[in-house]
């Protein structure tokens, strides 16, 4: 049975616009966040240069069900969709208590990393797959 | 023959990672900067108090092709794909020169706005949706 | 002996800017989080519309030290120095284990809040002062 | 007569806060961008790789005398007030039409930059310090 990685955050002044509510922008970075703890919970830095790779975003979604307000604690309950060759699904839903507040999905490709030449995509390094694998959804 | 609305823009230094591009939550922003401009142009700000209405994210998602690095010059390219009773939907790219680096979409609902009451949907007053029609992509 | 107030935070990957640091625009924020943190820790919530009174900027400064990198923990260490009639002056350090990483100061002022009237400088409520007044350093 | 570099901008929705006014961390983004806006004025990018330095800050501070609120034009009135052996140090005022909304000041260091090896204050490059002094204030 796998695990769905869970997130706990408070929403912070800064990330209110003048409607009151947190602006929709920083769901993406919910999400971002939920991911980078999953990897140190998985035993890993998403920052780390041992493999010489990067992950660029190939794209992100969200769906809004309920506004966010200031100091509101929240969980960004994440898991892996899909572990290709070269690209990660991750989906996620934010939740509020029991009222589920946002659905998000974000694709992320691994890319080559050297400084001054371009990004060129590649494939996961084994050990990073077998380590979030722990979070992946059954097939 | 609608319109696509063109938003000019150059990058700034704190919207980079230490990736080296621009962070993917920014086009987010990018993609609702050439929103308020596009109300503008039709003549109105999307803040008016005039209407008594809000207009939160009901959706929003983006595609990556190419990253923005710093002070690159681009262009949001946006446009209304449609005008429903209560919502709108957007749809634009990002384009550098002549290379698209992203295509975003975005609907949003038009609420409700007073102190201290919940935001309700409500249909998008005639006014507003005949401002923005000049955008709309032809049915 | 008043005590100073901490408040424990990790860097997130889009608060890093090209140069593999945190953009110093941060750090501010960083500031205020530890001051809303602090006003929990008294029972209270800086946006509670109670006393009708918000808390606008007069000032703010910090000096940096040494950088901040992606995933750091560290500490905000913050103090009042002076409850005047109608600003709080605060002061911090942040910390990383034991290096002073930078030294900020912050004032700020009570001012009326009611929809539509602009600001005006009022006096900060006596309950305000008497739950602050445990983080204030001793005359 | 040394001018000072005038940048002009437009507050975005995503820039105000839930006290409907533009939260202070940006005035410290918007003083940053007419910097480097100030250095391209002057031919140069502050991110060039060419003489391989770089440039964190070593102070920032603002004072804030009014609000800003979505939409509002503004300009960022930026001078150099002094050009050491490995620092500058920049002052601004924040206008409104002829209202001064803030005021701020910010101090950056000329450091050393190379993959892997820690930041070292270094002697600013004399094309550089030429390049700028037309901004300079007179002594």
């Amino acid at each position: 049975m796998p695990r769905e990685f869970r997130y706990k955050r408070r929403v912070e002044f800064y990330e209110t616009d003048q409607a009151g509510i947190v602006h929709f922008s920083w769901f993406y970075r919910y999400m971002e966040e939920a991911e980078h703890a999953m990897w140190r919970e998985a035993g890993m830095s998403i920052a780390s240069t041992e493999f010489h790779v990067g992950w660029p975003r190939v794209a992100a979604s969200f769906e809004f069900f309920k506004p966010l307000r200031f100091e509101d604690e929240f969980e960004v309950r994440l898991r892996i969709e899909e572990i290709s060759d070269k690209t990660i699904r991750y989906s996620c839903e934010l939740m509020k208590d029991d009222a589920k507040l946002a659905a998000g999905t974000m694709k992320t490709a691994c890319v080559t990393r050297a400084p001054g030449v371009p990004m060129k995509s590649t494939a996961i390094p084994a050990d990073i797959a077998a380590r979030l694998s722990v979070f992946k959804k059954e097939d």
